[in-house]
C-alpha cells in the first residue's frame, strides 16, 4: 500500500516553516508519521507540497532514507482538495491520506490503519475542539462535514484509508470549482464510510500552543506499563511522565539510564551513612527508572539493547542496595541467610518473566495477566523498603529482608504455576 | 512433500516384529522419523508394509495422529524395490524415500532432506560397516551399489531425496524381473545423483544388538552443549552422557530434572554438616544437571516448560548453595556483603544470557561467541567450589567468595560488553 501526505498548506500561524518538519519530542511530526507507516506496511509515500517547501522535504526525506515521491502543488493558496487530484497519477488500489500536520501515536496508527474510508474519533482527547473539523455520520457514512456543524458525532482524524475511485469525485471538482476546493468538500460529496477510532493518541498542529499538547501527548501515551506493580500504576507513572514531559525535548533516554543508575548505586550506598535518605533515594530512583523507557518511546528510540541494558543495570541496583543495607544493618548469620535469600528472590522475580520471554517469544504480563496481580514487583519492594527505612530500628530492617524473601520467593513460585497452567491449556501459546 | 516408506520386510531377525515400531529410547523409530520429516515441511506419508503390519501400523498412526497412506504389498517375500513400485499412484514431482527400520538423528534429516538423489555417508560412525550397503561414486552419480563391493566411497544411509522419474525403472524392472528387484537395483539402473552428509547420527537396526548401538547413538548426538563451559565440555558431559546411555529406556527427562534438583539442595543443606561432601554433592548434581537435557532430547521429548523450570531450579539451587555456604562458614559482615555479591553475580550471569534471547530471540552463546570463552558459567563455578571445599579453612572460604563476586560480575559486564559490541556492528541482528 502507498501513502499520501498532503504538505502544501504553507501553515501561516506556524512562522511560515512547514509543519510536517516541525519537531514534536525531538522528531519531525513527518516522521513519526512515516515511520508508523512504514512499521505498518506502508512501503511508498507520495508527499504533495508547495515549490518553496520541496527542497526542505527532498532534503528531510534523503536525510532519514525514506522513498517518496514529490508531488509539487504549484498554487498551495487553493483548497487541499487539489492537493490530493495532484497524487491521483501516483496511487493505485487502496492507499492511506493522511495530513503532514498530524502528530498521531502509535497505537492509534495501529488501529487507523485497520479502517475504512474516513478515520473519526468520537473521544477526542488531545484537540482543540473549537478547531477540529467535525462529522456528521449517517447509516456509516459521511453526512456532513466542516469545522463549523451544531450537531456532530466525531472529530476527523485528518487519517484516511481509501481507494482510487475517490479520484472520480475530484475530477468532479476539478471541473466545476476550478481546482479551489477542500477535502472536506471531496468527502463530503463521496459520502466516505466512517471508521470510529476512539480516545486513542493523535492530535494536529496549527498554532505553537499546539506543539505543547503534541509532546503531552506523546508523553503520556508512551507508558508501556505491561510490567508495572501497584506503586507504579497509582504513584510512580503519575511522576514519571511529568519528569519525562519536562525532559523530553531536553535530553535522550541513554542519558536517564545512566543517571538512572547512578542515583540507584547512590542510594545504596548512602544505607551506610542514613537508612532514611536511603529508602527516599531509592524510590526516587525507582519513580526516575519509568523516564528512560517514556523518552524512548515518545522520542521514537526504542532498542532493544536500551532495554537489555536498562534490566541488567536494574539488577545491579536492586542487588546492591540489599547487600550494602544487609551490611550496614544487619549482624547476625541467621538474618544474613535471610537477606541472602531475599536478594536471591529479588533477581530471580525478574529472571522468572525475563526467562519465560526467552522461552515462548512473548511478553509474560501480556500472556498471563494473573502475574500482574501478585504483589512482589520491583516498584511495590522499592516502595515496601522505603517505607521500613523511614523510621528503621533493629527489628523493622529484619522484619523487612523477611518479608522480600517469602514475597519474592512465593512469586515466583506462583509465576512459574501460572507459566505450567498456561501451556498445560494454552489459548495464545 | 510427500515420503514413502518402506515397511513390508519381514525383519526376520527381530522376531518377526515390524521394525519400524521397535522402540529405541522410548519412541518407536518410526515416530523419530515422521516427527523429524515433519518438523522439515513434509506433510503426506505413504507407508508401505505387507498385510500381516498393517493393522499394527494403522493402530501407531492414529495413536500419534500422522497422515498417511497405508499400501499393501502382498508379497513382501520378494525384494524392496517392489514396494517402492507400489507407491507410484501415491506421490508426484520430488518426494523424500527412507526406510523404516533406519534410526536417524535430528541434524542427519535436516542436512539429509537438503539433498538430492542418494544420501551416503563416507564418514559413517554409528554402522556396522560389514552389513552396510556400499556406494561407488562416479561424475557425482552412483556407479555401483551392494553390501559386498570392494572399492567403494560412501554408506547408502537409506534416505533419498527422488522425483516421479524414478518409477520409470521400476516400471522396467517390474517387467524385467517380475516385480522381484530390490531397490539397490533401482538405485544403480537410475544411477542416481549422490550427496554426501558425513559423520552425522544415523544407524539402521538388523539385530537386537543394533538396537543398542541406536540408542548410544541418539544419547551421544543429543549433547545440546552451545552454552557448556570447560568443566562441562571435558568432564561433565562425558559422564552425563553415560549416565544418560543408561537411563535413556528407564526414566523420564522430568523425573530427572526432579532428581537433580533435590540432590542439589540436599548439597546445600549438606554444608551444615560436612563442607567436602557438600562440595562433591554439588559437582554430583551438576554432572546429573545434563541428563535431563539430554534424555529429552534423545527421548524427543523437549519442551520449552521443561527448559523453563530446569533454569528456575538450577538459580535456586546455586543460591541456596552459596546462602547456606556463607551462613555456615563465615562470621564477618563484610564477608557476607562479598557472598552477597557472589550470589547475585551468580543469578546474573544466566540473567543476562536469558535476557538476551528475550531481548534478540537468538541464543546468545550461538550468537556471541565470546561468551563461550569467558570464564564463570555454571559448570565452571561449581567446580571450583567444590575444589574450595576439598580442604575447607577460614581463609579458603573467603577467597572462594571473593573469587566469585569477581568472576561472575566481571563476566556479566563483559557479556554487556559483547552484546553492545555485537548490535553495534551486527551480522545476524
Amino acid at each position: 500500500m502507498e501513502a499520501v501526505i498532503l504538505a502544501a498548506g504553507l501553515g501561516s500561524r506556524m512562522g511560515g516553516k512547514p509543519k510536517g518538519l516541525l519537531k514534536v519530542a525531538r522528531r519531525e511530526i513527518l516522521y513519526r508519521t512515516m515511520k508508523l507507516l512504514r512499521s505498518r506496511g506502508i512501503e511508498r509515500f507520495i508527499i504533495v507540497t508547495n515549490e518553496r517547501y520541496a527542497p526542505l522535504y527532498r532534503e528531510f526525506l534523503e536525510r532519514h532514507g525514506f522513498e517518496a515521491d514529490l508531488v509539487i502543488n504549484p498554487e498551495p493558496e487553493k483548497g487541499n482538495g487539489h492537493s490530493l487530484h495532484l497524487a491521483k497519477d501516483y496511487v493505485s488500489g487502496r492507499f492511506v491520506l493522511v495530513m503532514s500536520d498530524h502528530v498521531y501515536s502509535e497505537a492509534f496508527v495501529g488501529a487507523a490503519i485497520e479502517g475504512n474510508g474516513l478515520i473519526a474519533d468520537r473521544m477526542p482527547r488531545w484537540i482543540d475542539l473549537g478547531e477540529a473539523t467535525k462529522v456528521k455520520v449517517k447509516d456509516g457514512r459521511v453526512e456532513q462535514i466542516g469545522k463549523n456543524l451544531e450537531d456532530w458525532d466525531a472529530v476527523d482524524t485528518g487519517f484516511f484509508v481509501l481507494d482510487e475511485g475517490i479520484f472520480e469525485i475530484t475530477e468532479e471538482l476539478e471541473n466545476e470549482k476550478n481546482g479551489d476546493y477542500s477535502l472536506s468538500e471531496v468527502v463530503e460529496r463521496a459520502k466516505l464510510p466512517v471508521t470510529f477510532v476512539d480516545g486513542l493518541g493523535w492530535t494536529d498542529v496549527d498554532t505553537p500552543k499546539d506543539l505543547k499538547r503534541a509532546r503531552k501527548m506523546l508523553v503520556f501515551t508512551a507508558v508501556k506499563g505491561t510490567g508495572d506493580g501497584f506503586i507504579s500504576r497509582h504513584l510512580n507513572r503519575k511522576i514519571s511522565t511529568r519528569i519525562s514531559y519536562f525532559l523530553v525535548e531536553r535530553t535522550t533516554p541513554n542519558r536517564m539510564t545512566v543517571v538512572t543508575f547512578v542515583l540507584g548505586i547512590l542510594s545504596a550506598l548512602l544505607t551506610l551513612v542514613s537508612l532514611p535518605l536511603a529508602g527516599i533515594l531509592y524510590q526516587l530512583s525507582s519513580i526516575l527508572d519509568g523516564v528512560d523507557g517514556e523518552l524512548a518511546r515518545a522520542q521514537m528510540r526504542t532498542s532493544r539493547f536500551g532495554g537489555y541494558i536498562d534490566s541488567l543495570l536494574d539488577r545491579y541496583v536492586d542487588g546492591t542496595f540489599l547487600a550494602l543495607l544487609a551490611y550496614s544493618a544487619l549482624r547476625e548469620p541467621l538474618w544474613y541467610l535471610i537477606a541472602l535469600l531475599a536478594l536471591l528472590g529479588s533477581v530471580m522475580v525478574s529472571y522468572s518473566t525475563e526467562r519465560f520471554k526467552a522461552a515462548y517469544g512473548e511478553d509474560a504480563y501480556s500472556c498471563i495477566s494473573a502475574l500482574r496481580m501478585i504483589p512482589g514487583k520491583r516498584d511495590e519492594r522499592i516502595f515496601l523498603t522505603m517505607l521500613f527505612l523511614l523510621y528503621p530500628g533493629n527489628v523493622s530492617i529484619k522484619v523487612l529482608f523477611l518479608l522480600l524473601a517469602i514475597l519474592t520467593n512465593i512469586r515466583v513460585a506462583l509465576t512459574a504455576y501460572f507459566v505450567h497452567k498456561k501451556v498445560s491449556y494454552p489459548k495464545t501459546i
